[in-house]
């Protein structure tokens, strides 16, 4: 066994990084790219969680056609879609990562995010030495995940943030200062860069994929992402039914993306079979999952982002797209001009919606974007000093 | 099910305490006691984790006799003594807790300090949405438990931190000020608290306990207790050696407890075991266990304090027994004026102890003690109010 | 601690009886029944595995409203529907009954079948030297399910066989004869017994539940359930194609329930909801699941069952109901002479429920049937000596 | 993915072999020199539970001496030396070799005996289809690996019996006669061939290993082996102070291995130590372990070997070495004329040692053995057809 001062001594940095989810692939591609081409690195993949869960799409295949091979595959999710399932699969995922890391010996491992799966795999490299650098830290945010981000970055031995505001919390949190890098979002370097897939066609979206209505995308659409708040898990059922009641009301042609795993999903779910048996809505079209470029040409020619998700935070943000953002889950995130918040109520949704279709496009905001976010981050990663014990910066 | 709102409307507050360790149910006795006699409080207590090994002593059999009994007993210490145990420790506990909590539905988790244990406990419950009260966040320390200490505390709810810089930097890191309270070490207030045990006789300490040679305790003695550093855990074996010679070749009589179970811990105990088997030192006795009053007891009368216990730096500032802190376990801690540093280094550790014997007993320190530690904190926990929802308090 | 020996001579024995499935719960209810009635017995209830998962039907309500209250639940079924996630919910399981076993001290635990959260309660129970009790040991059935099964018995103390046959292979296994008991099955013993539902009315089938077609159960239909086959767990999909188009064509009016959680579920759901999204059958009702006593009204008066249940070969050959058996699942399986057994082969399938239908209802068989079923095997478990350690029997 | 068709039409079988002890290792040399030897064969090794603890030797050191490297490593077992310890293991070990397997996709594993380890690799194969070697089945012991061993054998596809009566009870089990193969013991043909260490030398027993009394090997000694009884755990401390007090008062040179970890495990340590602290007994050595080679010369040398060791009943039965037999962990088990029986009881312990040591010598037993058992496990390994679906051979 070698020790943590001969790896640091060896040429090439064994860097880890850790897939939890389809979208998190998505988001990655670009530092992925840069840590494969870098002649310094030794690139380890571990894909684990709903990464690995076909209902929520292939991510393998996508990883595969990109030119990735992962070392490792880690199978945790446990079911349930409730607060119990959310905590054991953590758990597990902590015995599980600590496997892949006890086999792979990374010299550092690098996540993202404030999800549970992120939070097994940051616990593992922790207890292990193993340095950590994390994306995404120093953010606000609701649900549950907005205690996991800042645990996260308590763990964490370098940070890169999105924004300054985030810097700022991360170095008043006591975090070095030395190793905290401003880099900007890497999802929206992804959607900033990223070109429109050919792919995305009325025959995919209406033929290929997805089930109910039939929505023509060369004319206006919206589009609908609305995920449980872990922290209002039994309330995912009536918090769903609100917006498709919205949706369905206001008769404009929306293509709506099925929730995650977080607690809460079953609810979620369960709201969108029962009004699709039920009501049936002529004007929506509901989808699955979608690789990461053909939902951001999607994202990119709709006319409305609805529903909860970061992306009608960040991405929207740069792309100008207007966004309804319902609800709490992602309260205290900063904000560009193009988000419009309303609480779970039917006509307050219509309303937001209406006049956001009225406004149509915002100018680019440069709220979460910074260039070259990913090359950054991978510069840092190759060159930076590495070291294992922590210490709260006064 | 009881829905979270329903609980909150029942007059008794059922507040869940967590033992995963001896030690961590000596220090928290006060605290259990006054639950248990709360009109207010259905007090649940799970025993989990080192608590439940044999060889760290029965703490079942003291609970019992002190009037406790536990709802549920959760083994899960993964064998080794090195990272990986440590880490995959972490993990089935997460798991066992989520059960554990899933059957006993507490309204109030209550744990404290910074082991992994407890960092199980934390997940669980903030993942199932139980509001949690964390007892000494805030504090500096070495190791893997500084991260992990600073990570609790962005998942608790409620704070009880033991001095006032603790408190401050609960405030820095975006804890809600009114959910912080600064009460003073519970540790300490045991010791300030608990009475000489006539137990401790030589007779216990030569023939019913421990291993090695007689050591007299109605004539001076020293008390050893040196745990193993995580984040520097495959050095255990040479720190310990050290330290053994140190004191060998000082000839004074020392009591000696073995280590905690922290990755390390292998080395350390066989750095203890060649020692004896080949040395055998003729003024040390080795001991496994003690029950806290015995401990403390044994504590008081000693000259001297040497090792990286936080015992050295928190009990004893208040109790004037002079301490020799070895290595980096306990940097950062605040310490008052009876302790002194030594690094892992032979002659320096005999200088130290040396000259503490010398010197011999400081003036009492007030730096980690408070009055009525206990009684405030069961005060509080039974009437504040519970929220959910955690947010960064700019 | 009580010992093994104090258990046993305390009057009340502590009969742990596990709960994995709601099929399961349904075929133990007599059983269970007894042995809260029975005044020697104090019954302790686990609920764990698929029987917590909502989407499988509320198991907990029913025990509730039939009067039992379990002591403990256990989530543990790993996301995913293949092989990976079925080895690891049992790996997940042994951990949580261990646990479970531990805080409620049975002195005897009763499981039935042969599924993998059985396996889990089994291996636990084994190691923590509890005295097993299991239901259906003997048969011969396809699947990952034979091997479960027979290894269970070789775990086992005490076995009730539903037939002489398979009494006849627990004692060729090398099992006491001493301890095998010719009871017949619980689950014909169940519909002998059951009194039809007033509540299964066509507004509960084509209004309350399910989605599809509306099947008019007034007049003739069908049922149809079709599990994944674990051994051929990636042909789920084309496997249930099959039948689908079968039933399909055939135009016969039909009730079909969704899979259980076996590897290959997702295969054989994907397969269900691809037909209805592209063919939208217009004489398929599709139902998730069903109260035992409505599950049973249904079957007694359908047509015919189709697929790979059990209860085609075990409650259906009591009832008479013709059965269409396909594929490999019930391979091996004593039948009575209302089974055909066809290939996954859509012409097969056809004839061969044309034919049944054609036939009508068979005279009434015994085979898996004998009075007093779970009274006796109730009277045994009261009264029988316990042992633990196991000795082939020569 | 590969299906599993295409895996048998590639040229080379990937067999995957577990370890899981240090003596399992020894004892698989032969079988792991072959395979890693066979043009056929790609050999995986997964090294795993209490072959990883550094306590019981550093079994990686040998493997990599030997010329084997790993694929994957396991940390998985509980510390308590108890039933709920041994439980759990198993239930981790599920969770863990599952992982393994997945991204080793093995053609074949193979396993041998009736470990709580073993149990856990052979559930995750056989609910991932991964067709199984099992080396060992049919035989009958004592304490829960009775049990264990049989439901292995009912999840193994293919099987290797060391006596033609083990094959017999495997085809009464059901086995299909086929799959069954009539081999000897790996054990006995490792003694056959192994060669005397020129290592075991009085310096390397009395220096460079162990604790306790000087024990010249150059004159006539013993050796003892007493493992925990699983199923009469709680009875482990009396138990060896009967065998420790017997081998005392006989004050015959005694060279004595330290226990196995099966739950009692901790009864049988603390019976040693607390002998050692308070008796010193002046003719004993306390070894914890020992590379097979080295183990096996020592052994052959000895006058006697006392305890409940396999090895006493097989190695010795070819060796001729008398053994002493205590207790029921070996009952039922085969045996040759050098094995006397004796309960737990000290005075029979002296009787038995002292006319075994009398006799001296017997004869060499066949009993176990066989030519090339080896090389025929793996010719049978890498030629046999595969299969899936087990069937009950009526």
């Amino acid at each position: 066994v070698l020790s943590y001062i001969d790896y640091m001594e060896k040429k090439k940095r064994k860097i880890c990084f850790v897939i939890t989810s389809k979208i998190h692939y998505a988001r990655s591609r670009f530092i992925m790219d840069e840590l494969q081409k870098s002649e310094d690195v030794d690139l380890q993949l571990i894909v684990g969680g709903s990464a690995l869960l076909r209902k929520y799409g292939n991510v393998l295949e996508h990883m595969e056609e990109d030119g990735f091979s992962p070392q490792s595959y880690i199978t945790m999710n446990i079911e349930g879609g409730n607060p119990v399932a959310m905590a054991k699969t953590t758990g597990l995922g902590v015995i599980e990562f600590t496997t892949a890391y006890d086999n792979l010996k990374p010299d550092l491992v690098v996540i993202r995010g404030d999800r549970f799966e992120v939070l097994s795999a940051v616990i593992a490299a922790a207890y292990m030495n193993i340095p950590i650098a994390h994306i995404e830290g120093g953010e606000i945010t609701g649900t549950i995940d907005e205690s996991v981000r800042h645990a996260i970055s308590k763990f964490a031995h370098i940070h890169f943030a999105t924004t300054s505001q985030a810097a700022d919390r991360l170095r008043r949190m006591g975090e070095d200062p030395k190793y905290i890098f401003t880099v900007g979002s890497p999802d929206v370097e992804f959607v900033a860069r990223a070109e429109d897939s050919p792919d995305v066609t009325n025959e995919l979206i209406n033929e290929k994929r997805g089930t109910g209505a039939y929505v023509d995308i060369t004319k206006p659409y919206i589009m609908v992402m609305q995920h449980p708040v872990t922290t209002e898990c039994d309330q995912g059922y009536e918090q769903v039914e609100k917006t498709l009641n919205a949706i369905h009301e206001l008769e404009v042609p929306a293509i709506w993306f099925w929730p995650n795993v977080d607690a809460g999903t079953d609810g979620v779910s369960k709201g969108i079979r029962v009004f699709r048996e039920f009501v049936d809505p002529k004007h929506v079209r509901f989808i699955t999952h979608f690789p990461p470029t053909q939902f951001t040409t999607l994202l990119r020619h709709s006319k409305c982002l609805v529903g909860n998700s970061s992306a009608g935070i960040k991405e929207c943000s740069y792309l100008g797209i207007p966004a309804v953002n319902i609800g709490t889950r992602q309260s205290g995130r900063l904000r560009a001009e193009n988000v419009m918040d309303t609480p779970h109520d039917k006509e307050e949704i219509k309303k937001a919606v209406t006049s956001q279709l009225e406004h149509g496009l915002y100018p680019q905001s440069q709220l979460y974007y910074k260039e070259n976010t990913s090359k950054n981050i991978v510069d840092t990663l190759t060159s930076i000093d590495l070291y294992i014990q922590k210490k709260f910066h006064e």
